[in-house]
């Protein structure tokens, strides 16, 4: 069990008045069925992997500083953003702006290498940056599959159940946003249930509403019903999702929702997403120094709004099918792309977010955990903060899938340990387990091994290590199988973390004026 | 592609007439439809993952030396050994051998740090050691699975199968050894069949018999058979896997078949087999001082019997469930074990194996696949040389599975290019096509994409990246079925490499000989 200082600095004023952790609370809760032992995010033991020397970073950052000078950006119907950078020194014409070399870089110092995001419960709070890694749920698909009723469209009961399933799970620090987009509520007005869901249903941290700057100034009003104003103003309680239109075009929207949360003191992770040979070149180096541009233009102008707001550098970058130009999942390129990625991000002093638990497959079979595998590891091998699509995410993100959250959640669980590398404590070295069991007997009953007992080897609650015969006696079921009782069962076993009524009321009122405000929208 | 310089210093006095690489007569195979593109070998660019300091690297090999002074080793019914460790030093006390400290390791300084294993086609050779990588089948199952058989014991059909199937693997570079057990045939006369299909069937290298001492030397006999004697003494054509019995033991039939290939100048892979908490202590620290000490008794004992004989240090590990005492596979203590293995390797000089795609899965499915991954990529990373069970392992390798076996080989494929690092050259960086494309476009069309369309990306013979309605079309097929497919295919495609027909004749009547000299066992 991890068990690391959180480095918190401030206790919110109203959310969190129970600490679900520990002491009579969690024997209370303990006893209602309802606990679940969470996981503390990780705060990693092992140095990251790296993949570029010196000579190569400073290549890409050069070329990152020349695409910035020479080609720059398109700011599109924003001209308050423009008005922002020219008035940062960049230089603007039309909607093109480009940047002097290093002026990005050196307005990016103001923000913070790590910081911490508030959740209700302040046991989940999170610390972003730095050593620490936070696992957060699949973000966007309109689609749900699940074993019994296949692909269908997602409803806000998925939303719930997808929020639930990653409450319950340990080692997802984080709730997510738009764990399934909830189509059967109107477009206008969903990004209320799904902040409201989040709230409810978890205590973990969350995502706010990007899809109109109107829906983050909502977000960010009911965090402050949660949380109280002051607190807000002061600490991170929200973190929100902006993608970059790559090639190089920042839009509107995404730079409304930017602007909206950094003026509120709120996170925001800037994300080049990228299918590599569509909106970037075929070559990792190409898609890293593109990458790199493109997030410092949305970083700096969190810090031109105001200096010192949390903001978190991505990336998203798949590689391609040549053939189909599908997006593709799990190949050695996006890997290598995301080694670099994580690089680049520490010499710019600030968190990063990538991979995930991607896949192109269509079910949870063999390829879906491939891919997944093939990104989740180099997530904590190379460093990365902050893994949204950690769990439940299929088919190039098209569909979300309980049963693939609750297989994806169980990986999350080892990468626990794996980042606290190897103990050499007395313990760890076990010297006196071999000179007492010595040649040719066994290990099973020496004392060492009973009291490591507990917490020997992680216990994975996917996997079937039974015999053979064992297996096929209970139905030869495959993983797919198994995870679809195993959500069901989580569901039914589900209690919602206590929230004070004041609270609820507060929310619900706040949320009843804003959808009474105006007429359903569906497109 | 790879096109490594294999280092080979000599050229097999028979075998290996034809160059299938290059050439007349590679187009020649390709006009008969039996040519596949092979992959060389990898030559890591990549620095390895390290988890261990020089300090924590220090405390586990000043451990090792501590077991073998203190405790020691069991050397069972084995009077020679016993006899060339005390020449070489040691201190026996009837079956028990103790090592002063630094003998071993000071023995093993004749081992070669890297070495060539000859194929009989010299364009199949691999360099074991150093940066280099060989992926070699599974090894050592009983039973086969397949799809439309499910689950039966394996037989010889079924090993020439996989042996074909590894042949038409590009990153295969190794036929392996027992690829399955044919149980189909007699237990003292199988060793022969073995090898002889390895020759007949593929060009790749292969591993010899280790059941017996003797079928040791018969394998040493068809080698000589196929490369000449006189080669076959000056270079390695062979290499065979000794398992230790750990904890702390090493028997006569393992000694007898080590010392057989020793003395004839073949490498063996001296390996603790360890399921920790039964062999070992459950923790990895303890584990690899325990693996230290072991391996340095085999690899000590290879160059006692003919220094610079090749020898490679040997590590599967794996962890268990302290519910059933089941071994379980694709955890994360293993992948611990695994990279500060590779480190006491390095620091020993020698050549390592490690790694796989191991799991304990029943069938090919999610499972199976996670597990594998998280095993297979830490063999990359970690820097291992020789990976046994890169392909085909099922069942915590009581089943081969020609499924598995090609789907393993499609991950293998894009081990390739991770090992390969990011392209720094002007294509690699790409600028001119950023500069040519620039904000809002895309990168389809453009010159760099086009330049580098055929190499940009991996592609993979198993993933299905097509859109859902096209999977759905096409009968919604999962990976498994998929690779039931592939694997048929791959065997109707297939065509053994040429063989001279005096070489197989000559096998031929080497078998026939010793077969006729015993009657038939099956036990």
């Amino acid at each position: 069990m991890e068990n690391h200082s959180e480095g918190k600095d401030a206790t919110p004023a109203r959310g969190g008045r129970r600490r679900a952790g520990g002491g009579a609370e969690a024997r209370r809760q303990k006893r209602r069925g309802g606990s679940v032992q969470q996981l503390k995010f990780i705060t990693r033991r092992l140095a990251p992997f790296e993949v570029l020397s010196e000579e190569g970073l400073s290549l890409i950052e050069e070329n990152a500083e020349t695409i910035l000078e020479e080609v720059g950006v398109n700011i599109v119907e924003d001209d308050e953003t423009i008005a922002l950078f020219k008035g940062a020194g960049a230089d603007v014409q039309g909607e093109r702006v480009r940047f002097p070399r290093g002026l990005l870089r050196s307005l990016i110092k103001t923000a913070p290498s790590e910081f911490v995001q508030h959740a209700r419960n302040p046991e989940r709070s999170v610390t972003i940056g730095g050593p620490n890694l936070v696992f957060a749920p699949v973000y966007g698909p309109p689609f749900y599959r699940t074993l019994d009723e296949g692909r269908r469209y997602a409803t806000n009961d998925d939303f719930r159940n997808l929020v639930k399933l990653a409450y319950m799970s340990p080692a997802l620090h984080h709730s997510g946003g738009t764990v399934c987009e909830p189509v059967d509520l109107p477009v206008n007005k969903r990004h209320l249930d799904m902040v409201f869901n989040h709230i409810k249903y978890s205590d973990k941290p969350f995502m706010g509403s990007v899809t109109q700057p109107e829906r983050a100034a909502d977000t960010v009003e009911m965090a402050k019903v949660l949380f109280g104003s002051d607190f807000v103003d002061q600490n991170c309680v929200l973190i929100s999702l902006i993608n970059v239109n790559s090639p190089l075009t920042y839009d509107s929207t995404m730079l409304g929702a930017l602007k909206t949360y950094a003026k509120a003191g709120q996170a925001c992770i800037v994300a080049p997403f990228i299918l590599a040979g569509a909106m970037a070149p075929v070559t990792p180096a190409g898609v890293l120094a593109q990458t790199l541009a493109e997030g410092m233009v949305g970083m700096a102008l969190t810090q031109i709004v105001r200096p010192g707001a949390p903001v978190v550098f991505g990336s998203f970058a798949s590689s391609m099918s040549m053939q189909s130009g599908a997006p593709t999942f799990g190949t050695p390129e996006p890997a290598l792309v995301l080694y670099g990625f994580t690089q680049l991000a520490r010499r710019l002093g600030v968190p990063c977010r990538s991979g995930g638990s991607l896949c192109a497959a269509k079910v949870p079979d063999a390829q879906a955990a491939s891919e997944s595998a093939q990104t989740l590891l180099p997530s904590l091998l190379g460093g990365v903060n902050f893994v949204l699509h950690a769990a439940g995410w299929l088919e190039g993100g098209l569909a979300s899938c309980p049963e693939k959250l609750v297989m994806d959640a169980d990986q999350l669980g080892m990468m626990h340990t794996m980042s606290q590398g190897i103990d050499l404590t007395e313990n760890g070295q076990a010297m006196e387990a071999i000179r007492e069991v010595g040649p040719g007997s066994h290990f099973l009953g020496c004392q060492h091994t009973q009291a490591n007992f507990e917490t020997a080897f992680y216990r994975s609650a996917m996997a079937d290590n039974n015999s053979f015969e064992q297996w096929e006696a209970e139905g030869s079921k495959d993983t797919f199988q198994r995870a679809n009782e195993r959500y069901k069962q989580l569901l039914a076993e589900y209690e919602a973390p206590p929230l004070d009524e004041s609270l609820e009321e507060g929310l619900t009122e706040f949320i009843t004026k804003k959808k009474q405000a105006m007429p359903d929208a569906f497109t």
